[in-house]
């Protein structure tokens, strides 16, 4: 016999997915002055005092150079397989820390150690990018998609202004041209278009490349005018009007996929999708983007929140039937990071008390949950009630990125608020 | 502050990981005929009006012919792409209860209805096996893998024997040939050979080729007397003495493999594998791969089960690392399937009392947990604690296989005890 427990999971579940109903925020008046001091005094310390030392003790490799990124709870290295999206992403990391917090030699040393073990050893030999190395640098592996490149030239073009190096600059903006080229072809990414698969577009591709253009052009953002216009419009498509959701993958033109990839949602993506809209708008004073930014995260944040248990649902469907991923329910680091900040921005520019609540109740969660205040850095995976599944720091695709980055960007806005 | 149930829950996973200690099966003093008439009848009613019931009247395809495997709890469609690894699976299937069990008419037709779809639009211009298809045959996804390839021999040689069509069965023997050369060259299957990857082979192949030299050769099993030795030889190098476990990857002549590839652990793999070659030895007489078949089977069981909340753990690391698969703790139908029926024919050929134990412990947690008898069928996921996760019974790696298989290999077994 089946025990009603499995059954009640099952409906739970259905009914999870769905979630159509309002959910009632806790009525706030907003932050005070002393609680916005409070958070950034807690996000400063957490940041300086128990992430990024983190990485600086336990990632550097003094042998081959460049870090590692797979380290235990404890920071002891369990895989040495070096992945590009985690060396360039700390790269990116540290060098921005040396441009915007503090010009500290050793901050620089690390940044420049990670990008020239990156150029020596990441380039393929066709001018693509590999996913990951060996310790000493040899291949291990090559996607077929478009990331590696995307933060290999993140990481370029913010060391490059740390360290002031004009040719990597030059470089960064030549791969930056190579990357549009390559984002448009699937099969000179190396997918074969098969005739069973609909023409679809990802959400990731213009989201990624709308974030490597901010990192690139600094304050020349008016230079890439036409890209950024196409690839907000190319973003505005994924949030459907049919479903009030923002979909992974919609047709090229907008509009309804047919299966489960269509009714895919992501509500961690798209709400970090939107804090990078949120962005370029206020850079480019376009109220229109604004709205939207601000409508992607509120959205996302309403369908994506698990009423039960708290945190964000990793994967959903639209028409809530089983996401087929089987981590679908599990709560992971990354979507709570970019939530923290999106919501955190929203309110900054809406004084809007729903968005301060939606980033105390991101904050709760996160500081319940992923915080190890024994070693460090933060868990990265939990179970869809909220314990840890996974003790390690770094992994596969966990690095010295999400949590310093969301730790760094509240700090930064806290402060001026 | 981090919860205290959090750090506990860290604890436990590496405790449950390392699972060193012996466990105390409860004693028994194994089934009585009763008791196997009474798990006879069971399996019997499980699988003629419960799990192939659901496949005949909710995996046909009246439009294009062949069958869906996407089907909701209630058998709808969510998902009108077909996945060859279990269209193939379905023929097989099919083609083995008609030869096997009774030759129905419907059973027959259903087995040509997804072969003849298979032969039409599962085949590459280049002789290889896509891996995906939409309703209407045209292709959607190509693996670089062998697995399509081995399914569809398997099914190809069923469906040839169950239709007495000589041609198909001399295709099938012809395919055979290719998969072996295929199965040897990691370039021709696609994927390029890089430096950093360190030469290693993989538990899978020997023992999927295992499983389809059996299905292929029927009774003329010493026609591939060499293959088989050699084949036995590979699977034993998985069994290391060292930790006492079945590695899903070792080194090319044995021996350890560095990182987590070298370390992980798939319990219901091992288990799988355990009574593949349970199979061949009993077929050719083969006392000392018997015994390894056993250890295999009893060595997994012993470190894969979680003692704390029942079930095999997903994947593991041999040195209490968390493994980095986000489902590494989940509990899917397949292992239970495979463990029932790996213990059940380790306790008919031993009378081992641990085996019966062991089988029936599965069963408890099997019945408990994944039979659904509102709709037929099981549930394929559960969280670390035994929830349902996703209810859907058929998806992109779930079918018409390994429940009806386990069921069918038991329900013949226990008529044989």
């Amino acid at each position: 016999m089946v025990s009603f427990a499995a059954v009640e999971v099952v409906e739970d579940i259905a009914a999870a997915s769905r979630q159509l109903t309002d959910r009632m925020p806790t009525p706030s008046i907003g932050p005070t002055p002393a609680t916005i001091q409070r958070y950034r005094s807690l996000y400063e310390n957490e940041l300086f005092e128990h992430v990024i030392p983190f990485w600086e003790r336990y990632s550097p490799d003094g042998t081959h150079g460049g870090t590692f990124n797979n380290l235990d709870r404890d920071g002891a290295v369990y895989d040495t397989t070096k992945h590009v999206w985690l060396l360039a992403r700390q790269v990116w990391m540290f060098a921005k820390l040396y441009r915007d917090v503090e010009q500290l030699p050793g901050w620089l040393r690390l940044a420049r150690s990670g990008m020239e073990f990156l150029r020596q050893y990441a380039v393929t030999p066709d001018k693509r990018v590999y996913f990951a190395l060996a310790a000493d640098g040899r291949p291990v592996y090559r996607q077929r998609k478009i990331f590696s490149e995307c933060f290999y030239v993140m990481a370029l073009a913010e060391y490059a202004r740390a360290a002031n190096e004009i040719q990597l600059m030059k470089e960064a903006k030549e791969s930056l041209g190579a990357l549009f080229d390559l984002a448009g072809d699937p099969v000179k990414i190396g997918r074969p278009a098969f005739a069973g698969v609909p023409q679809m577009q990802t959400l990731a591709v213009p989201m990624i490349l709308l974030n490597v253009i901010s990192e690139v052009a600094g304050n020349d953002l008016h230079v890439y005018g036409p890209e950024i216009d196409d690839l907000i419009r190319r973003v505005r498509l994924h949030m459907r009007d049919d479903t009030q959701a923002v979909h992974e993958y919609v047709a090229p033109g907008g509009g309804t996929l047919p299966g489960p990839t269509g009714r895919l949602l992501n509500p961690g993506h798209a709400i970090e999708a939107g804090w990078f809209l949120q962005q370029v708008a206020q850079r480019l004073g376009r109220k229109d983007v604004e709205d939207l930014a601000l409508d992607m995260v509120r959205q996302s944040y309403h369908l994506g929140w698990d009423t039960k248990h708290g945190g964000l649902y990793y994967f959903m469907d639209s028409d809530g039937y089983s996401p087929t991923q089987l981590e679908w329910s599990m709560k992971l680091w990354w979507p709570h990071c970019e939530a923290l900040y999106a919501h955190l921005l929203g309110h900054s520019l809406t004084g809007n008390v729903s968005d301060w609540n939606a980033f105390e109740e991101t904050h709760r969660y996160v500081w319940r949950h992923f915080v190890d205040p024994d070693y460090g850095e933060w868990y990265g995976y939990l179970d869809r009630e909220g314990r840890v599944t996974h003790r390690f720091k770094g992994g596969p695709y966990k690095g010295c990125f999400h949590v310093p980055r969301a730790l760094w960007l509240c700090w930064r806005l806290l402060g001026r608020m």
